[in-house]
């Protein structure tokens, strides 16, 4: 018999970043039918986090917020904008490291110009995390797991809770709603919410191992001294995102027309042409594929 | 024998909306190897429209410039940032209306996030435009044509030379640049002037009417009081631009899954859930197929 029920809170983030419109309208719609997502174990809360970047349509006003949860800019004494509200929303839905935090589980909605499909990003290592990524890769069988190790680690909103991840869907333009990418969305949630509500009545659940992408490097575009990019992804690269690049490839293919060879060794191609990682420094990511005992 | 050429210079503007990179990062090429887009018989000049916008990536600072060529806000007293920008383009560019201006020729280069292909957007009615629409047909089947009468009418870029258009190719989202798109813009490019330097010297060439979609009129998102969409644009619809839509097909899908039909006549759906229309208030046009005699 269980004296405590691991998850007293679940709270569900959209507009992270102010362009995504698919977490924004979600939580939209649950603000006004919160029985859709209320289970009888445990409170579901929403947030739309981003106000700002929302109301102007932009990834962030200042700072990308989904880069300022980390321990040292959550206790920066000068904060700009972003780093403001994310120490806000640290005390509101964390706070991060807590024994006793408000959520206990984070679930942050994002999408992507990449071509990734319905993704798990996640950086969690709890078993509890992981269960519950097994449990939606049961129901949704083309959900894919990334392992995120990006630019900035430990530093996502859903790093506040003891568990959690994101979840990334596309090819999304920025500032589009896609009908199709929206009700999948949706339907993960619900089935974590189930999942989660099973877990905490210690309902038995079979569930098997994961396979997922681990991440390996980023791979940023050809630059010239300025920055400036002077390449694109290759025609024969552009919307591979999970699939697997050889030495020898096509990579990219420089304005005047010359193509760039891939020259490692064989992995995964995720995240590629996301538009927002042109300022970030990345082209695409590359992964290994893995399997996490569940 | 042609006493006067009618074509001495021909403007190839990019980044009139500054996240709109295919266009931007052409400029950018042409600006290092000019070879590539001079032709015997006229000048071309390129130019980076909007700087402070491509800057920050974004469509426009204060204003779409795109809709600040019109004669009222080219005689405005009390311009915005884009307004005065425009009011500069058009004596570096035009001026408007002009008999002897700078630009014989402006080919305005977008991008979309509809599906629109590769796509001539047009409001000229010169018969030289429609010539050079007919030949780029010829050379490129996947062509097609939309004669605009929009939002804002005769405020586009083009509409400060005798003669002109726009190129629209997607899907791409903003901020991005995709190889394929890259290079069939570049290649319509080509073939403009290749065929402008012809007329020039009185080359005959066998030209074939010209099948187009002329818009007829804006279809809104459903929205709540406060002026924020409450539906999205149906899968079935979505992606299907320049396919016939007729009384019944599912048109939106609200938030709550509502699925709102088509209840007009039949005619064509273009620039489908494009982000940068969200905000002007059309989720997509509608346009009847015509025929213009070259």
């Amino acid at each position: 018999m269980r004296l405590m029920k691991t998850i007293n809170q679940v709270t569900i983030t959209g507009g992270t970043h102010g362009n995504e419109l698919t977490g924004i309208y979600l939580v939209k719609k649950w603000i006004n039918h919160p029985e859709l997502i209320q289970r009888e174990s445990f409170r579901t809360l929403t947030m739309l986090m981003n106000k700002e970047a929302i109301a102007q349509c932009t990834r962030y006003k200042d700072r990308d917020l989904n880069r300022c949860f980390s321990h040292e800019l959550l206790q920066s004494d000068n904060p700009s904008y972003e780093v403001k509200l994310a120490q806000e929303l640290n005390q509101k839905l964390g706070p991060k490291g807590s024994p006793n935090p408000q959520s206990d589980f984070i679930v942050d909605l994002h999408t992507t110009t990449a071509n990734m499909g319905l993704t798990i990003v996640v950086s969690n290592q709890s078993d509890l995390t992981w269960r519950a990524i097994s449990y939606l890769c049961q129901q949704e069988p083309r959900l894919k797991v990334y392992q995120w190790r990006g630019d900035e680690e430990d530093a996502f909103v859903d790093s506040i809770a003891p568990h959690g991840f994101a979840i990334e869907v596309g090819t999304v333009p920025q500032g589009v709603l896609r009908a199709d990418l929206f009700v999948a969305t949706e339907a993960l949630i619900y089935h974590l919410l189930d999942f989660l509500d099973k877990e905490n009545k210690g309902l038995s659940m079979a569930l098997q191992n994961v396979t997922y992408y681990n991440h390996e490097m980023l791979v940023d575009y050809p630059r010239d001294t300025d920055g400036d990019i002077i390449a694109m992804v290759h025609k024969d690269r552009q919307d591979r995102d999970y699939d697997l690049i050889e030495t020898g490839d096509p990579l990219f293919r420089t304005l005047d027309g010359e193509v760039i060879c891939y020259e490692g060794e064989p992995l995964h191609t995720l995240f590629v042409n996301e538009a927002a990682y042109y300022e970030k420094g990345f082209a695409m990511t590359l992964a290994r594929e893995a399997v996490r005992e569940v």
